[in-house]
């Protein structure tokens, strides 16, 4: 921690810089949970989690021209930097869109929840030549993942235009707290198309979709960026920083 | 907010000091989400978590000399209070035995959980005379309820030392992550026992306990405090302020 007070632990601390959307912050706050060995309270990882939900949407920015995000993102980011936060984690796939223009800001490290997702995918399936993204048009028309997967070999698929829309309309009920069946079935059949039209892994490129997707209930093969980020802070947190930016 | 600056909102910020433990932490940010009507994410509340789990272990400071966590929950409200938050939340019932000291180092309130639960108690369950507190060793030598419940004219009963103990252990096991069956049954037995002592009504005083007990299979009256401390918070940014200290 950069900052030290009475009382306060030198023990690093997790930078979450969350509310996009809120359910999807819980979710990715689960994880880091989950993925920490812990017996008593005192073995987990200290987290700071700034949830803004205020944060104007990825989305309607990138392809629309609306308020831009980005002094929202500087803003929380700074914030837990001087909170003494070591690392920041963005469980938002949208809001990478804006990465580089963050980290110019701050200077502690903010993880790439794609370059992490790349590079697990890579090493997790390294068959794949094509990945499927089911993602917020955002992230798609953004080409978020465009880079980074060429990078590791791996050319992006995307559905047809009118998947898209239903896949982003299902994202936006599950913003809304509306998902169910309907939900799933739309995320399952979206990414069902994209093995179809030559994908041989789905990348859950959206942190609202694993709120509405049983990974274990589909038979492709699928990437939960969420997960893949929280697995990094935590092995930040535990001293494995092997893959630090 | 109290502090404002560029990109931030001016949006209510709502603290909370977490941690203690961290699943009962992710429970709470579960129920201000479910309790804040929300279409989309602009529509929810932000929130500034510090899920600090090196507090030290509050019944160990209480009852056997222990390593004090006041300390460390000064410093963790004066952050909260230094990011902009306007209230502060702190969903662990043990370390209410701390509030009045911690009240005294920042200057935005801090919501009482004790005095909310029995607000509720006295609103929803007028009849009761005596409630029971299924809590750890801590709360309950601490008699963190006892002076609240009696000002609503209530008295608090808790189990038999051997009970108590055997709730301690389960809240431990739910700590560990390792909650089941077995934490549910115990939970809902002390429960019982202590209806069959007299009490009217149980108050699921530490927020572990929620994790491993379900309010609706049981057939006597509960109150859950850590919902009813994630309600306040709402209703304050809501700007329901009625029972602010």
């Amino acid at each position: 921690m950069t900052r030290t007070g009475e009382g306060r632990t030198r023990e690093p601390l997790i930078g979450v810089l969350g509310g996009m959307g809120p359910e999807a912050t819980l979710d990715f706050y689960r994880y880091i949970l989950s993925l920490t060995p812990a017996a008593v309270d005192q073995d987990h990882i200290a987290v700071l989690i700034y949830s803004n939900p205020k944060i104007p949407d990825r989305t309607q920015a990138i392809i629309s021209g609306g308020e831009s995000p980005l002094p929202y993102l500087i803003e929380g980011a700074r914030l837990l930097e001087e909170d003494g936060a070591g690392i920041i984690a963005m469980p938002c796939n949208a809001a990478h869109y804006y990465l580089e223009d963050m980290r110019r800001e701050v200077r502690i490290p903010i993880l790439d929840m794609v370059e992490e997702t790349c590079a697990a995918l890579r090493r997790r399936l390294p068959e794949v030549r094509t990945a499927g993204l089911l993602a917020t048009i955002g992230t798609l028309k953004g080409r978020v993942y465009d880079e980074a997967l060429e990078k590791v070999g791996v050319a992006a698929a995307i559905p047809d235009e009118a998947v898209c829309w239903m896949v982003q309309d299902a994202i936006d009920q599950v913003k809304a707290g509306k998902y169910g069946p309907s939900t799933r079935e739309t995320f399952e059949y979206a990414g069902r198309r994209l093995l179809d039209a030559g994908a041989q892994a789905v990348i859950l490129a959206c942190t609202e979709i694993p709120l509405s997707f049983d990974e274990n209930a589909v038979d492709y093969p699928t990437l939960n960026p969420a997960r893949i980020l929280a697995q990094a802070a935590v092995d930040w947190a535990l001293g494995k920083k092997g893959r630090l930016p």
